[in-house]
């Protein structure tokens, strides 16, 4: 245990035990729902921390698998034909092994790590949820779930982005929070999964800010967390995923969080532009530099409430992701191949994405149509010019004068 | 013209031409010290906008070179036997061909711009003098423009990074404001010259801020800039090195815009090492988060009264130049080099550099001793591990620790 580790721990020794607050000797269960590559690599990260703090968690953490059937390669070197001959449930093959040869194959995943089939067995004792799953199945799972979790559960989400329509922007974990009658935070950053599930050196920022009072999602205020139970606040979140390869930063500010992780798309297809054109590390610089700053005046337009500076120019969710994104994602790769080859960034996308979809050319068109309803399209100059240039109606080559300003 | 110039120009003229401020019809003489890479590029940039502006601006810009005997290469496109099969001076060359062969060969420099050997001559009649040489030849070269200079002149410079000694850290600015008796504001940003000589796209900052009453380095006042010319303000400056590919942002910040061109230098070591370990671009934009806070730690602490976080966080100077240091600096491959070799640094800047010297470890040495004079190593974590490892005294596979904060 690092000396960080350590006195992170007694503070929550302190607090919770030290000053008397809390009565009981209840223990928080924590539940992970998704098991992808993401999912698998942070209920990695949780379930060493509930082992490494068993005076705030049960050791056992719960991650909901949507059921499949898999059949093991006989190339895993922990193939065994009496076991893994034929197809057999993905939940039994990731509890047997202790991996999740699918999603995140090679990465030892915790003994303490139980992957369950059910939502209702998965939710039903945790007193925090994490959810990681892909966006467009956020709605269903909730309708399966409500009903079945504790009123006083809290919740973090780590899905990526935000949900935006013409009308609005909604972020998933308040989707999460209002389907199922519950609080949700936020956590993104620079966080290739692999990249983390290998243990390299990554930070990650996490939001959590439940209302004090009634709100209009919960008119009689959030159910409270039981006085037995630790208390859910910025320091336990920090003991259930600060890890010495993962380094955590807990803010208030859920919607610049989310905001970062949709928003650094639109500025990563920018990036991809100016290096297919091969203009430079100066002209990305610059294009990332301004492309940051739209992110920022984007989240305090739209969200003046509760969005910081700071969560866009100093979190890792922030300029730290864009860098990432800006560096080696697919909206950059794509956007560089485009240009280079003269082809449509659609036909790109299918020739490299294997089926997979660019989540940046749907964010920029989905925020464009959003400013331009608004009449503010001008406002955001570069998250404009990169939907005319991916609608044809702009050259890539006039990128900084539809960004000169006076 | 792009709208946005016209709309400048045309707040200018009002400025000083519609609002009666100006007296007379005098212009301004703009001169650059120093023609090496950078110093021609910008000499470039300055030319072509006396040209375009010529109600504020006298067109002819003279440059300062330091005179040297010169061979133009027979290979070279514009070679004539009748006039270069000797040596000549490079004024005379740079002067005939409107190129700089030595230092920024290839690039077509305008034809209003004329170098000259002689300090006084290159700056008796300039109102604006704007400095780019190598740092140590800062204080040789005021002491002979010493008393030939113009007592309203005001200068910018554009010389990289800071003066660290275990006592203090020092300005170039302030050193040549002081040494000359004018004013010094400063300009930098992520611009690699040779990018920027090709009209590549990029980005820059400017910091003007002269005192308006008495201070301790101009006891009686600044001397005024005559009312007959047009003030010299942000405006002015944006005027003097804004174009279509080299956008300029004007902030009031002279420490903040010249401590990032130093800091970032150790950034980029740090950015280094991790990729030296092949930790990937999560990693990678994590210790460039952590060290871009340590910037403007430092730059808060230190000079309290004028930096600004914005100067660090949001600014071409800050954020864009880290980025830029940290995706193809020298600074940045040496150190990586360095960690897949397991050679020392030195080793690697002796093996890479023809003879130059990493600015990074000058810089992280400097800093560490004077952040260690005053008991203040632990305040920041990344620019002490830089300097351990550099050191020897840590290994690099020891940074997350390094710099875990609780």
């Amino acid at each position: 245990m690092s000396s960080a580790t350590a006195v992170r721990r007694l503070k929550l020794l302190t607090r919770t035990i030290g000053t008397g607050t809390r009565i009981g000797n209840m223990k928080h269960h924590v539940t992970i729902i998704g098991s992808g590559n993401w999912g698998s690599a942070i209920a990695k990260i949780v379930a060493e921390n509930t082992k490494a703090n068993p005076d705030v968690f049960h050791e056992e953490v719960k991650m909901w698998v949507f059921e499949e059937q898999y059949q093991l390669s006989p190339s895993h070197p922990r193939y065994d034909r009496s076991k893994h001959s034929g197809s057999q449930n993905l939940t039994s093959i990731i509890n047997g092994l202790h991996e999740n040869p699918k999603y995140l194959p090679g990465v030892a995943l915790p003994a303490n790590l139980f992957a369950t089939p059910s939502l209702p067995d998965a939710v039903s004792e945790a007193s925090i949820l994490i959810f990681n799953v892909p966006h467009q199945f956020v709605s269903n799972i909730c309708r399966q779930i409500n009903g079945s979790c504790l009123p006083y559960a809290r919740a973090i989400s780590c899905i990526k982005g935000v949900d935006v329509s013409p009308d609005g922007i909604s972020l998933f974990s308040d989707t999460i929070g209002r389907k199922l009658g519950i609080y949700c935070g936020a956590l993104s950053g620079a966080n290739i999964a692999s990249e983390v599930a290998a243990e390299k050196f990554s930070e990650t920022t996490i939001a959590y800010a439940p209302p004090e009072g009634p709100t209009e999602d919960f008119p009689e205020g959030l159910t409270p967390v039981p006085e037995e139970l630790p208390a859910v606040d910025h320091a336990l979140f920090k003991t259930l995923f600060h890890r010495p390869y993962f380094h955590v930063r807990v803010v208030s500010d859920v919607a610049g969080v989310s905001l970062g992780g949709a928003l650094k798309n639109i500025v990563a297809l920018a990036a991809g532009f100016v290096d297919g054109l091969e203009w430079g590390d100066n002209a990305k610089a610059a294009v990332m530099r301004v492309g940051l700053l739209e992110m920022r005046k984007f989240g305090k337009m739209f969200f003046a409430q509760s969005c910081k500076s700071a969560t866009f120019t100093e979190e890792s969710c922030g300029v730290a992701d864009l860098i990432t994104s800006c560096n080696g994602g697919r909206n950059h790769k794509c956007a560089m191949l485009s240009v280079r080859t003269g082809k449509s960034i659609e036909t790109v996308e299918g020739e490299e994405l294997n089926g997979q979809k660019l989540q940046g050319t749907i964010t920029a068109r989905e925020v464009n149509v959003y400013l331009r309803n608004k009449g503010l399209e001008d406002e955001f100059p570069l998250f404009t010019a990169v939907c005319r240039i991916l609608n044809g109606e702009a050259n890539v080559e006039s990128l900084p004068q539809l960004i000169e300003t006076d």
